[in-house]
């Protein structure tokens, strides 16, 4: 099986990273369209026209299932994906908003993601189809934090410790008794620990990187056969694509693998 | 006396309100290309092409006098923009490097600025120019923390403590005796307060904002006849144009001029 993941830069490698975890078997490809990211101040049609273009990108590269690593594409342009492409596709706002599903009893979750998921409403919307009611927040300073790789910075806690009070402000505020928090962007992953030391007690930390690679694991477990499963050996191949500086994808990429990145091929997706 | 003021996004509002401050008798036009920011991560043929329509704009608009209130676009496409119209042209890197050139005794400075400026070694380039010896510094969770508004933040106050701390360890490291230090990005003026808190007392602060005005002052001071000036009345009309979003323009560009900014014209400049 041949697993194609897509993400307009390094923050889908947290996906990735689960995925090898979950399915080692896999052969994986994984594109970050970082020529033309950031996805999240763009039109839905110019989301879509990239997304699906770096979906093709990988199906041509052989991918037989894509999962959709970023929340932009997700939010905006999966059914076109869907319609351009002929294998199954998975993206991390529904499968977050399935663990949410699965998770809450209260009926009511929290969501933090960037401030372009956050007014796309796309967590709301998905976790309303699942008769779930959300919160979203933005927070905006923690992609930067990561990137600059202050994990474990006491500036890093005390933006949390900020945005957490908050958003629990927002929560009393409206109401909600809240028993799930979705980490509605996949840089946040890296931050699990730090997120998980800044809120309440009673929140389970949804991280959606774990969550999507469960669900495609249940799916591939479950459909195999169709999906053209079989005859893996362990020992997953992985190769990456990037459509800008292959340089930076490799140096901060690594950080979000967990593991050095060797091998970046440079493609050209057009404009 | 109509001047044309030029960013990729908001940041380049800090040059209007100095502007605005030292000519308070022309009339202003300001341009923010917010559909196609961040122009940091772009080539220099896109930033260029970007740039010169962008410019074209103003111009058509009557600008007679152009200032690139945007770094990377000051970098990377200046001489495009000069090429491309037949007003003057005066883009920030220059203005603040001009300013550290007047500053400096010790002829070491020091910059900072975000990664994508940085990595054009646009300020070093201009400094050497000048004979000045320059350190740069990215500082990328700064723009951010100002779109934030965390401006007086404690988070903020620790988070220039850090920056100052490595910036001058930096400078020890290549043996610089630095007495200034740029301010190479315009979102830093919102900040100056507190960098100036950050930074050791012997180090004068630039604004390329105020360096900015300052030199558009001296020229139309100097030249004013034949730029075409002369006749106006006090009271400065400004106008302003976004290619995205005008309420987003609106809803943050007040925080960096400093007043409300009421009316917007959305404009397509194509692809």
């Amino acid at each position: 099986m041949k697993i194609g993941v897509f993400d307009s830069g390094v923050g889908g490698l947290t996906v990735l990273r689960a995925l090898l975890k979950h399915i080692p078997e896999a052969d994986y490809l994984y594109l970050g369209d970082t020529a033309r990211l950031p996805y999240g101040a763009k039109s839905r049609a110019t989301v879509a026209r990239y997304a699906t273009s770096s979906a093709r990108h990988l199906i041509a590269e052989g991918a037989e299932f894509l999962v959709i690593a970023c929340n932009t594409a997700s939010a905006l342009a999966l059914d076109a994906i869907r319609e351009a492409v002929a294998v199954p596709v998975l993206g991390v706002v529904e499968t977050g908003a399935n663990a949410a599903d699965a998770s809450s009893t209260t009926r009511d979750v929290l969501v933090i993601a960037t401030a372009a998921t956050v007014e796309s409403h796309a967590y709301t919307a998905a976790c309303a189809e699942r008769k779930l009611r959300a919160i979203e927040k933005a927070c905006p300073l923690l992609v930067p934090l990561v990137e600059e790789g202050w994990i474990e910075s006491p500036v890093t806690a005390e933006v949390l410790r900020i945005y957490m009070a908050e958003l629990m402000e927002q929560a009393r505020g409206a109401g909600l008794d809240a028993d799930t928090l979705v980490l509605g962007c996949t840089h946040y992953p890296l931050l699990r620990a730090q997120i998980e030391k800044a809120v309440p007690a009673p929140l389970r930390v949804i991280d959606s990187a774990e969550a999507t690679a469960e669900q495609v694991a249940r799916m591939l477990g479950a459909g195999s056969r169709e999906l053209g499963a079989g005859g893996q050996e362990p020992g997953a191949s992985v190769r990456f694509f990037a459509t800008d500086s292959v340089t930076k994808f490799r140096a901060l990429g690594s950080r979000f693998l967990g593991r050095s990145i060797e091998d970046v091929r440079l493609v050209d997706l057009g404009g």
